[in-house]
């Protein structure tokens, strides 16, 4: 006999506490301050409650934190424990985490320690590294909400099926045969389907470096979490811009592959078997380096013999060297805008310093005069509403929790009938051509470039704003449309917002391209938005991984050598 | 105005006349003799309607021919007049092909020759070599009918595009740059999806080698065509065993290669747009040099470039050198039956002279014992009827014409409704779920095999015959297995029905596994069946392309040897 269900607001509330009783009472932050009092939570606030030790060790690169690692010049234990505080202390001041494994990671972690004892090696690429996961990433010892009340105790939305606990997603076990100590799950949106992170069991996940604005989503607890060094590497997925919103919002430095290129299988999702525009995972990090050590670390592990869909395609370490350190001018290309949502003076002004700096260095840069991005962006969202919303209608009916806000678009969707088969083939085959066209145009950019190859990369907003207040980030065309030509993005900061005085003035002047591009300037307030950071895209055809990772990391030493 | 339509009857005899009239009178057969008269119509038949020269050109591998053409020993107007010669030939016998271009085909064999005279040297590595191609690519100066006579005078079925005999599929392009001869496109059956080719506009293509035989499907014309040495190197395409049902029938060597590794854009199709299984191009040719002539001339194209579905992954030579002359033992995995039908007997001996022939030469053979194959099957099959038969309904519909007895399964699903985008999700989880499992049942064999690799192909059946009887092809299982799971299909053949005496009596003794296999050895008769080719299947992993292609002319190469 099953007992009547709990209302979804006592079964939230219990999993919500849970959580937090998984910090250590020396770790709890005694008189929270409010979001007013404290907009900034990362940095010296958060310093005061770290010993020396643990602050040298979180506010340590990827690159630098393995170095030592590797070596037996730190303990995996040490580092852990470090990261460890330094999320506990980051989800008390932002909610960004859905599942605490501390206990575990420091089992684990003494164990890499045992293992570098005995062997005077490392176990593998990643030893001793934290790595933060989205929370659709399934771990064993804990469950995957999802942000679903209805998931709480289940796997996936059913209950007994073996797998509570106990499944891990490929990729988890890729981490940690390269020695990754794994000890957080990060929060999402319920549905995974909006670029803030909001939920009815963690609430709404802020951003560190001014809590009235958001973290950004789907991978919204990633952003936060690395974003106030509460890690030094995670992994999120990106459908929309989950990946790289996330990133852009807190500073940080991530990657939307191609699809099919790291291994996506076993990860919950929504709407699963949707195949017109994959989801795909990919990490972030604050270095560029962290980017490509993440995704270098995963193609050496052959992901092509755990996940079907994996193309087997072995990381060129060619390829990212030369694009690294390029021998000859390479050629950009520049959109200011996409017609649609014009970027604010900040972002614009990253562009532009993006751009600059290249010419400085004797490359090119052109201007990006694409086919119509409305056309990708009308075909993302026809996408992502084919099944009319049931998907998510069906997890949200399981404990009978409302909705997020942000998810009106479910409403207006509600009473449209699915799409039948022949439907999803008419999107596919226009996305197809769309695909085409786009791909068309970039190769006639070869008679332009002076180099002999298309554009290498081209440089554009990953957002019109940084960052937005709550309910408020309403355009993800900037980002939606490099999933729907499944191209490789990425993003890396440019500042913050700030930082030119003559802001304020500049963005007073602006007129609208329409309603929408209207209502995001108005909602944009350089003093409301203060201390946010600004971001900037590069965009490279798809399967330019190697490539990207390169040029991300190329340019933003230029930038920190020209700032 | 538009005139009233006439009846698809007439329609039809007018299309057919005219592609037949396209046939010089001095290369038409006088006296057409009746199947029963002359079942084979190969080799010492044809011989009398040519002359030495055109039998020599016709009968010389493609990587022969193109040793000779792009050294200028053999001129490209010569072995083009050649190949339209014998084209004309086999069209009249086993009613191969849906356009007849030689005039524009001269032509261009004329420009090859003069840029060779000019420059003296190739103008790609295919220069001055007919190329064959399945009615499904699109040529400028004929159309595309794809058997369907609602599509006569049409783009695809619709009138007045501008693209009507003007529009080149993106592998018609590559090609031509690589200095190929276009001169026919080969038949189909309307549909694609069967494994004869019949349609309302050529009628039935009969196997050259036993008229009383089906030359396969869907690439029929292809098969029948370079049967018949009235093409040296044709491009098929393949769903459900496409191209390898025809070479196998035709004593070929066909590839169908991982979806996204050659171009497809640009082709007409079937329910266009589904995008579950997709449906690939690959080769057919006499040798399994020609397959990889085929493939690495295209990959080296770039065809990325050109098809937005294409994966950046260039040939690797030294991939198909290795698995050409392996230097270590390899391991191969044995298939004799997927549990649901058994080969025939002459099958079934072709299946283990390459297994024994392999372990002569040092490598390993086990035995492969996979995840139910019955699964793999039904999954096809729920994935070519997810529109209910809507797509292939309306085609026949726009000219009231009636489909082959071959497509009664149009029938049985007629009525039943279009699946919903939820349903199409959910049978892409079955097919993810039925690939992993099967992957990991491949990597778990590295425990058997002795190399450190898992076993490097599995030799089996591509059909349970040698062939069939007109409407007698009913059983798709052991290709279509290979689309479910996006594998590197690759036949070669063993031998012909006749090879060994003793056959009639095993077959006389066969118990059958159940009623599908019962019926299909009932419907085969050595005698019946004389002289058919028998083929083998030899599979590899998702994205094997070079290994295979190595693989297959290695094995071949022994089998020669080995006789």
């Amino acid at each position: 006999m099953s007992s009547p269900q709990q209302p979804w607001q006592v079964l939230a509330q219990k999993k919500r506490d849970s959580t937090l009783a998984l910090i250590p009472p020396s770790w709890r932050i005694p008189n929270l301050p409010s979001i007013q009092d404290q907009l900034d939570v990362t940095g010296s606030y958060t310093h005061q409650f770290l010993s020396q030790t643990e602050i040298e060790i979180t506010e340590t690169t990827p690159e630098a934190i393995l170095s030592k690692t590797t070596t037996g010049l730190w303990k995996a234990e040490d580092v852990t424990r470090a990261f460890c505080h330094r999320a506990a202390l980051a989800h008390q001041l932002v909610h960004c985490l859905h599942e605490i494994f501390f206990d575990a990671a420091i089992e684990d972690a003494k164990g890499l320690d045992a293992y570098y004892a005995e062997h005077g090696k490392p176990v593998g690429p990643l030893h001793g590294l934290p790595v933060s996961l989205k929370d659709q990433f399934h771990v064993k010892g804990v469950e995957t909400t999802m942000g679903y009340v209805g998931w709480i105790g289940t796997f996936e939305g059913k209950k007994g099926t073996g797998n509570e606990k106990a499944y891990e997603s490929e990729l988890v076990g890729i981490l940690r045969r390269a020695g990754a100590v794994l000890y957080v799950k990060t929060s999402v949106p319920h549905t995974l389907m909006m670029a803030e992170t909001a939920n009815n069991i963690v609430g709404y996940t802020l951003n560190p470096r001014n809590r009235r604005l958001t973290s950004g989503g789907s991978s919204g607890g990633e952003g936060a979490l690395i974003g106030m060094k509460g890690s030094p590497l995670g992994f999120g997925t990106d459908i929309g811009g989950s990946i790289r919103i996330p990133a852009a919002l807190n500073g940080l430095y991530g990657l939307r592959p191609s699809s099919s290129r790291l291994p996506y299988h076993g990860l919950a999702n929504s709407m699963d078997g949707q195949s017109s525009i994959l989801s795909v995972v990919g990490p972030l990090s604050p270095t560029p380096t962290g980017l490509r050590i993440a995704v270098e670390t995963i193609l050496q592990a052959q992901p092509w013999l755990v996940d079907p869909l994996v193309i087997e395609k072995p990381f060129s370490t060619s390829t990212y060297l030369n694009a690294l350190a390029p021998k000859t001018p390479l050629c950009f290309a520049v959109m200011e805008t996409d017609g649609v949502v014009n970027p604010v003076s900040p972002i614009l002004r990253g562009i532009r310093k993006v751009a600059s700096t290249l010419e400085k260095h004797d490359h090119k840069v052109i201007k990006w005069t694409p086919p119509s991005h409305s056309t990708l962006i009308d075909l993302a969202m026809r996408v992502f509403t084919l099944d009319g919303g049931s998907d998510m209608r069906s997890a949200f009916a399981l404990s009978d929790e409302p909705p997020a806000p942000q998810l009106s678009f479910l409403a207006d969707i509600s009473g449209a009938p699915e799409k039948l088969a022949s439907e999803v083939a008419e999107v596919n085959v226009a996305l197809r051509e769309a695909r085409k066209n786009y791909l068309d145009y970039w190769v006639s950019t070869t008679e332009l470039t002076g180099t002999g190859r298309p554009v290498d990369a081209v440089i554009c907003p990953l957002a019109p704003t940084p960052g937005a207040r709550r309910e408020g980030y309403k355009y993800v065309g900037y980002s939606a449309w490099v999933n729907s030509l499944d191209l490789t993005g990425t993003v890396l900061p440019v500042g913050s917002v700030g930082d030119d005085e003559k802001e304020k003035e500049e963005e007073g002047r602006y007129e609208g391209l329409g309603e929408m591009d209207r209502e995001i300037h108005d909602s944009y307030d350089p003093e409301f938005f203060a201390g946010a950071h600004c971001s900037v895209q590069l965009v490279g055809r798809r399967l330019q991984e190697e490539t990207m990772l390169g040029l991300v990391e190329y340019v933003s030493g230029l930038l920190k050598s020209n700032p």
